[in-house]
């Protein structure tokens, strides 16, 4: 099946879906770049957790064509010294704050480019960047408007997050069905092996269809991740499982 | 007020609105059917939920234009034996597990008919159909590529789910404003009756300006459906309400 | 950056993000106004306050494109007597119930226009006006179809929440960071001052990054309004705070 690539903005925030941030980030959007598709690729990343977020974000962005660009926030520092960045890697942008949130991507890229962005908008508030500036460099990005950055110098070694691009093994993200995802990639690891968390010594299946409802297992996900999972019931509840436990895999 | 009507894709699912899993499904879609419209039905149907989600389907798809194609995805077997399908019912495709969900949409059609999936994508996950597969083939219909699907017998009357097309007289949906929702559609009873649940027994009501702040009834909501509600508060905690009560209408 | 305006239509309710409200909103546009884009502002506006609402609304929709199309639905008085009016501001539309909803935006407009909504649908639902009156009003008004409102008188101060474009000292919207916006316009104050809530005294910060980590203070948001925060820490949660908490400027 060929289909025709377009350009497209994807957002991945810890924004939540309750309140107005997304709200005003699809207007800044709709306004800055009418006629581009936008997607919320997930605004529930865990609040001010910017490893767990760097983790997740290279787990997320297979799906979405080439081209698109992914307006990142995860942003505790909004207002302070920390720079907007654009990291052009695997033929998607990535548009964000410099404070290691788009480290992971950057640094598994064999070929990711780095910019500064340097285009500011004409009023700038001192909390949202997110709907500011990121949105509308975005949106000139979409459109291929490339005059508001310039190219850095590579990736450099004293940066935040220049250490995260190992796996990261503990949990960074728990979903509503009470599943706890990990940092740790499964091509990194096997089948054979056993996770240990809380405690809790579980064994590897394919799929919730391979185990009774109620047993634990550990599984690849389908981002290509550990994942910690119940048939049918909540591991995150079972095992009083939380944001930043560690896991270990062991023979 | 004439409209043409054009290819559209909407999601009914129990992934949830917080995780990663409706991002997915767009990405897919994005990239897969770029420029098709894509609405999110009702992505909090309850977890697991099959029979619920069943009843409330038929309830929710009025809205949708015809040729919209519906992915329906509760599907707590992912990864097992169930059969991909998709039933063109009421001038919309349903695409789903074949596990019960579609089974009150292909029953309550005069005319619907029932097609195996038979595309695969080349990577198919163990826990994700919805993403690899349901998407795609949801892509595919919307776009008029209708070489994927075979029809199969005409509904099958040992399939599971074979006898839910009968009123479901149990709660099977509760709202954040605290109203709980039942499968028993309206016009199968008249306003009359009582409606007895947990002990209660209430009127029937109208609108919610016709009860005073406080007080509770029931009445035909905006799906064709029974429901119970209290005038601007929560029924569910104030009746201790849950999914699954059941409720029976009495003279 | 020019960028010529598009029709659009955005969605402003205390219908949830999580039910079906939502969804059945955008099936009954994309049926009405195939190809016109749909936003959603906000859906969580807190349910039933009416009042909150109101003076929200003016600081939500600024980054909207002219001529937008707003569907401003939080109506407990649903299916009784209130009327639907459209009301012309600052170069957008907003539709909606007559209940002081639209108050705020059409008394500090200095040129709004009010017009009675006459047109009816042929099937009207007793509960969900949203759906089958205001969304297909919204489409038709994207669609530049004008003949089913008239305007009517200017103004009346004697209608439902006539004095509600004063400032509106109380908290009116909690976030999931924790976040307490209030109804106070921060042009009205300035940063010298210290804010009372709760028994609690706050100074002024420009933005998170000028505080310590768990530092409460109070600034200017995003949308011009006063807001309470702690940074990284929820403030809501330490201090008790809830919608309608009264709050006071002293010097």
């Amino acid at each position: 099946m060929s289909v025709r690539s377009c350009p497209m903005i994807a957002l991945y925030t810890d924004f939540g879906v309750q309140d107005a941030y997304v709200g005003q980030m699809h207007a800044a959007l709709a306004r800055d770049a009418p006629g581009v598709p936008v997607i919320d690729l997930l605004n529930c990343v865990p609040n001010f957790a910017i490893r767990a977020a760097a983790h997740l974000l290279p787990a997320l962005v297979a799906p979405l064509p080439s081209q698109t660009v992914v307006i990142c926030v995860v942003d505790p520092g909004v207002g302070g010294s920390r720079e907007p960045i654009a990291v052009l890697a695997g033929e998607k942008w990535f548009v964000g704050p410099d404070n290691g949130l788009l480290a992971v991507i950057e640094q598994r890229s064999t070929n990711s480019i780095r910019y500064r962005i340097v285009w500011r908008p004409d009023r700038l508030s001192h909390t949202f960047h997110g709907r500011d500036l990121f949105a509308p460099v975005a949106a000139r990005l979409a459109r291929q408007i490339r005059d508001g950055i310039e190219v850095v110098e590579a990736y450099d070694a004293s940066n935040t997050g220049s250490d995260w691009a190992d796996e990261f093994d503990a949990i960074i993200y728990i979903d509503h069905y009470g599943n706890a995802m990990t940092g740790r990639r499964f091509i990194t690891t096997n089948s054979c092996r056993r996770l240990k968390v809380r405690g809790q010594c579980l064994d590897f299946a394919r799929t919730f269809g391979d185990v009774s409802v109620g047993d634990a297992f550990w599984y690849e996900n389908a981002y290509g991740l550990v994942e910690i999972a119940i048939n049918q019931r909540s591991a995150a509840e079972c095992y009083s499982l939380q944001l930043g436990d560690e896991i270990e895999l062991v023979d």
